[in-house]
């Protein structure tokens, strides 16, 4: 029984070393030109210890998407109405400054997922989460009258994504929280009521702010 | 004089059937997969002929994108004020849905110009336009006072950028003029005076939804 806690509390470590490994090989060379024989040497491990969890670079891409949904169930949503919006964005945007495995997923679902397989649960996530948030502001009473919830939370994602990839082309990303602030000014007006407007924070609340992201840094 | 015309004339129809299977495999296989010996067989013809314009892939590529530049001063700007941003925004919307030039462009740009070499020219070409068309919409008093201009031309192109990517991994663009008209409304308030709001199409307008693409669909 010690035996077989110890054997599977190894597994379960060298699971998520291979994973932080692939991320890091995903997050710098894509899923195309990313090799098997690269992540096994980032991860230090044999070929036998990561073929035993992750048949193929395929399923090791779908793995290391999957800890997006992980990030989404960790985010703090605790700021009142439309600002917890904002807060989610602006605290997305320090992960993926500071995570590797945010960054990893970002280009895989992009690259991979846009163009080669599209899969739409990566979206479908952050669409949900959204809606969501979105549906709260609206009880909160924050949203302008006979806004589309459905439509309003494709655009913010959709609107988000193409914020996010134009700062990493243009400035690597060191622009990207200025630049969702500047999304957000132009944004609210057609999302928010007039006196809802004036009280949010288009940088994030001070309690976003302050945090930093739900991973620790690598 | 006449055998040079010809052999010249030759040589610029050449390099045109090199482009367009070039772009045809970019479109179809991104840059990492693409390989230029199915390029050669896409166009039908011989090594030699193709290496005499192209030395590489990677300058095949450059010189696909560089034809995004041809299609930007090819549009139609004569919508007035704020509506001709939102009726290019729908032209190029339409030269996606139709044009493998422009599709190949746009994931090259993302794909490898996102991750991989990072080439800023092409999103500036986007960038400047947006900024001038959106200085013509100030020019006829279409913008909100105090508006900032690099900013706004910043976002809405990023913003686009975002709505056709989530349109083409979610409904492989079926979807994407009804993604750019819901994304119009909700942020032109933002944007435009109240007055003009109200005289503006953000489906564009009918000389837009009468166009077709400035290229003829192959």
């Amino acid at each position: 029984m010690g035996r077989s806690m110890a054997r599977q509390e190894r597994a379960v470590r060298t699971r998520q070393e291979v994973l932080r490994a692939a991320a890091e090989v995903f997050d710098r060379r894509g899923f195309a030109a990313a090799t098997m024989s690269e992540i096994l040497s980032v991860a230090g491990l044999t070929k036998g210890a990561v073929y035993f969890h992750f048949a193929s670079k395929e399923e090791l891409a779908h793995a290391v998407i999957a800890e997006q949904s992980t990030w989404a169930e960790q985010v703090d949503w605790s700021a009142p109405g439309f600002q917890a919006v904002i807060d989610v964005s602006v605290a997305y945007a320090r992960a993926l400054l500071d995570d590797p495995f945010i960054r990893a997923t970002v280009r895989l679902v992009i690259e991979h997922g846009a163009f080669e397989a599209p899969d739409v649960e990566p979206w479908r996530v952050f669409i949900d989460m959204a809606r969501q948030l979105l549906q709260r502001a609206e009880e909160a009473g924050d949203l302008l009258p006979g806004l589309d919830l459905d439509q309003a939370a494709a655009v913010v994602t959709a609107s988000f994504t193409g914020i996010q990839l134009t700062s990493q082309v243009l400035a690597g990303r060191a622009d990207l929280l200025e630049r969702i602030t500047a999304w957000w000014k132009l944004l609210l007006p057609g999302l928010v009521t007039p006196e809802r407007l004036l009280t949010l924070d288009p940088g994030g609340s001070s309690r976003v702010a302050a945090r930093t992201a739900a991973r620790p840094a690598s």
